[in-house]
């Protein structure tokens, strides 16, 4: 709201990330079945946006890659609307050269259908049920962190259950730097939510941040992110 | 805005549909894969939402049965908001008793997976594709119309190719009273838009409303709904 907005201008500005590129990516992505059907993750985009914010306030250069979402951001961050996890994938392999920190946020889907269809697939009369062929997409976070001229990468892992276990997996798995684990098993935080809680795995460090709202949990994580890489720099 | 607002408040109201309950389903339907995984069909649910704001200001008691959407009713309409195809089948055929004209506006998934994994499904290391058992879901508009009570039949058909042809192998397979058409190959229209064109057809009967807004198109069609109504009880 405008108080908000007008504490934000006048605060005195944080320039922790100055000169700092950071590419985010956010919402979900939606994999065409046919013209009318698709296949999508639960994601508001809400914590990739509060991400971007937060970055934004703390003086970094923001890019958002956005999946179908419904929010806004502010002009000064560049914006990038995708669609598939293969648009999501080219667009953030094509920003590597300028990207400092990679912040993996979306819900990406890691199948999509072998064949999209051109027409609407009619429903069939003769039998009931049909089978769908899916095909795994390119694993985005992992592509990035393996590139030769990688950035600092962090990554999320929504999960349901073995949450500690599977992030710590996935930050080795995959070569990242920093991995942020949420349990979307529980109803309160996560997802469509406006609140969030995580937690943080760096190699040999963990940092938890509790149950509070997206835009806190943001600014914290950036702070710990910033922080990490400055580190690593 | 606060002027249309106020222009409706004053106008003379419309009483067409007083003492008629009219129920529309909107939206989509999402259909679970796993905790975080979902099939659903492209739909805003604006062209059911502004069905219901015409059906109100003609005096009608209006429910909306509404799957996953971003929009805000005006308090006067009962929302009830489901998820599922099922969810919402079963939520019209409650309310068939005390139902006079029944719009099946909403983009229903034809399919829902056979089984619905309690957790996370873990990406596959070891195969590059996975086969997805999709069953048929409840057919809600031809339930409504082949029950004994059944109220006046108002269906959808949001086709790619064929667009009057299927329209009428459905209005007369389906024992319909009267189905909206849109072509929604044109980019211009239907889905995410905020405009739409239709064509509507009863038995041996066809009006067409050109394209315009989804308000507009939706008074048009509340009143052409009415009169075939009224004529028909």
């Amino acid at each position: 709201d405008l108080v908000t907005y007008c504490c934000d201008f006048f605060a005195p500005k944080d320039q922790t990330l100055a000169d700092v590129n950071v590419v985010i990516t956010a919402g979900p992505t939606q994999e065409a079945i046919d013209p009318v059907r698709y296949i999508s993750n639960h994601s508001s985009g809400k914590m990739g946006f509060s991400l971007a914010n937060a970055a934004l306030n703390m003086g970094a250069t923001v890019t958002v890659i956005a999946g179908p979402v419904n929010l806004t951001l502010p002009p000064e961050i560049n914006r990038i609307d995708v669609k598939s996890a293969r648009d999501m994938h080219q667009v953030a392999l094509a920003s590597l050269a300028t990207t400092d920190i990679f912040i993996a946020c979306a819900a990406v889907a890691d199948y999509r259908t072998e064949n999209v269809h051109t027409e609407k697939m009619k429903k069939q009369t003769d039998t009931d049920s049909i089978t769908l062929t899916l095909v795994k997409n390119p694993d985005i976070i992992a592509d990035v962190a393996s590139a030769s001229d990688r950035p600092f990468c962090v990554g999320f892992a929504a999960e349901t259950n073995d949450v500690e276990a599977y992030a710590k997996g996935k930050l080795e798995r995959k070569n990242l730097d920093l991995i942020a684990a949420n349990d979307v098993s529980v109803g309160t935080q996560g997802f469509n939510s406006d609140n969030n809680a995580l937690t943080v795995f760096a190699k040999n460090k963990r940092f938890d941040i509790g149950l509070t709202s997206k835009k806190e949990v943001a600014k914290q994580l950036l702070t710990i992110i910033a922080k990490e890489y400055q580190q690593h720099s």
